[in-house]
């Protein structure tokens, strides 16, 4: 068994910042780990987008040292039957509920283990029907913070729930394709395709990203590189491209959501007869 | 006389997180007192929202370690000649106006003393006409962190400003009554009822709660057990019944503002004659 | 050489909160420099407006105590040859793109001195083309943090970006004449006459401040001082005269922005023939 010897809980909620609920949970695991140290990722997920949570967490978990414990909270399955887990992932700690919230660490992350957490002697009594966040999950996290296993949390799961992450693929013109998976506040699009699916070497005159009636020819460096009324693409700081509109939100405007399919295709556009 | 021991003092102000207000505090702290652990509580209290400030602090303080320091900020009176205190409740320390900010630690603790604070001496110089956070309150709270017993920033003052918060009482008709004590951001209506005032097993098919023109009559564990057009209640996570629609604003749509009575009610509702 | 001591790194960004973009940088801080104390000055600068962000740095930073390291990234020039650079400021440490951003700052210190960041190899690999407070500030920050000298991170330069900020002068009438330099959210206009400019004692019935077609009469102690529709000028918080309307956006209502001359006028308004 390893014992957790990391003193930094990070936190990630949809509870905002204008109640008392971030509080509470900040208060409980002071009391119950006095000394870490607490770092906010965000309260600002949108109400119950487990999608969103899942992105912001797994663009950011691997920036922080090995041994922190990531504390998320996106949970509108709380009162249901939806389980309770800790993760470990290379090194890292995750506590939350098992809805998918974990699917880009798991995406991204070698070494995987998932406990299902039964010992509910280790939460706050009572247990209160909606505030699982102080009453369950940051228990929990601080006992990982003072060192109990995960292992002594509960047992053992490999039926973890992750989102459907759809590997890059080719369709049926040989095209390679992805899909977007996650809009962004400012209704920028990012793609599951990462420059190792397509490098900015690789793209020349005729190279153009297509997603519903949308056509993206414009491959830039960064954002601000291509002011102007034209769809760009760009790699993103997560490490996926982004499809984008110059301070405009290219989501709204071209109908795009995720779980669209985004291909890439090369070569020039082949009309059909009449056209 | 006390030594205050605690090394985490918290942050609760209605300065907002746009402007420098919160982070001067925590410099002044940081300065005054080094190595001291700093806790945002929020700094998203409605601008001079006092009863906000109230619930808000009054929701979560007691989640925190004995020994923490609370620096709470909502100060409408502001160069005026309300007084400056340091509170003492269950073990926590609290540092702020004394304008009824401090009403719901007092309604929870049971071991209360309140200081004046009188030694001016002990505050930023020159004291500024308007930042008292700067210059009056975090000084002081910084002061608590290093070890300076309460006793030696005043005197004692047994007459320091709550609100009037009514016990549930019984009226004409022998119904237990209470009042709306917080709306929150989502327009749901936090009671003063408690669930030992009402324990859920008592609530029948008969039971409903009464605000003005509103009737309610759909008691559930939690908010989201009750998806649907019609008005519901439920012990909230604060410790009261609360009075919410699914999605929509309670508070705007039944104007129903803090203060008003709640009473429950029990047994068929009597008609008049003709009715 | 000068090793830097502090273990406290404070954040000021345009990321907001709601994406992982501030995390990202928190994340590196902690990987890279163990312990270190992080502290929000904010993340919710305007994009792009480097004048307010220099604003809101300058209005805080002294607070802190000597030692504290600063990392500032508001940079609409990343990916152009926008230096970065690394401050030295009265025992204050800063880290951020040479954009004029700690321009008040060098306002305030006497002792200064700016290193031009040559060292790439201090940064994190590879260095994306749009997240330079991932890949750059921040590993740089946390660098002086674990106490490498500023001087080993490049070479001293003495051309380094600061706003012009003109002192007050006399204009052909005599009167004293400074500028707006920031405005508040609120719409609040912050002037650069400070109190030693103009003291309070010497604002007479006839003293007046004038801006554009804007004149204020009503010289008061501090905001709330002066409910009503008159304009009023106040000392404010960060040492500045402040020009403002009570709950309403003097600088929309009278069309005042940055950079307007507001000049200091005491004695009768003369009027012109047939006024």
């Amino acid at each position: 068994m390893s014992a957790v010897s990391g003193n930094t809980i990070t936190l990630l909620t949809d509870f905002g910042t204008v109640d008392y609920f971030a509080a509470a949970l900040k208060g409980v695991l002071l009391s119950a780990a006095p000394g870490v140290s607490l770092i906010d990722i965000t309260h600002e997920i949108p109400a119950h987008d487990i999608h969103a949570g899942a992105f912001t967490l797994g663009a950011c978990w691997h920036t922080f040292p090995a041994g922190t414990i990531h504390l998320a909270v996106v949970d509108p399955g709380v009162g249901s039957e939806r389980r309770v887990i800790v993760v470990r992932a290379d090194g890292h700690y995750f506590v939350g509920p098992d809805n998918g919230l974990f699917s880009f660490v798991y995406a991204r992350a070698s070494d995987i283990r998932v406990w299902r957490v039964t010992r509910t002697d280790l939460f706050r009594q009572p247990v209160s029907a909606t505030f699982h966040g102080r009453d369950v999950f940051a228990p929990l996290a601080a006992r990982l913070a003072r060192g109990m296993p995960p292992e002594q949390t509960g047992a053992p799961v490999l039926n973890y729930q992750r989102f459907e992450m759809t590997a890059p693929s080719l369709d049926t013109a040989g095209n390679l394709c992805g899909e977007i998976i996650h809009i962004d506040r400012f209704g920028n699009c990012v793609t599951s395709l990462t420059t190792a699916d397509l490098a900015p070497e690789h793209t020349g005159p005729w190279t153009r990203l297509v997603a519903g009636d949308c056509v993206v020819r414009n491959f830039v460096t960064h954002y601000a590189a291509a002011p102007g009324a034209e769809l760009m693409a760009y790699p993103g700081s997560a490490g996926y491209w982004e499809i984008a509109l110059w301070q405009d939100a290219a989501a709204a405007r071209f109908h795009l959501a995720r779980g669209a399919v985004v291909s890439v295709q090369h070569g020039p556009i082949r009309h059909g007869p009449g056209v």
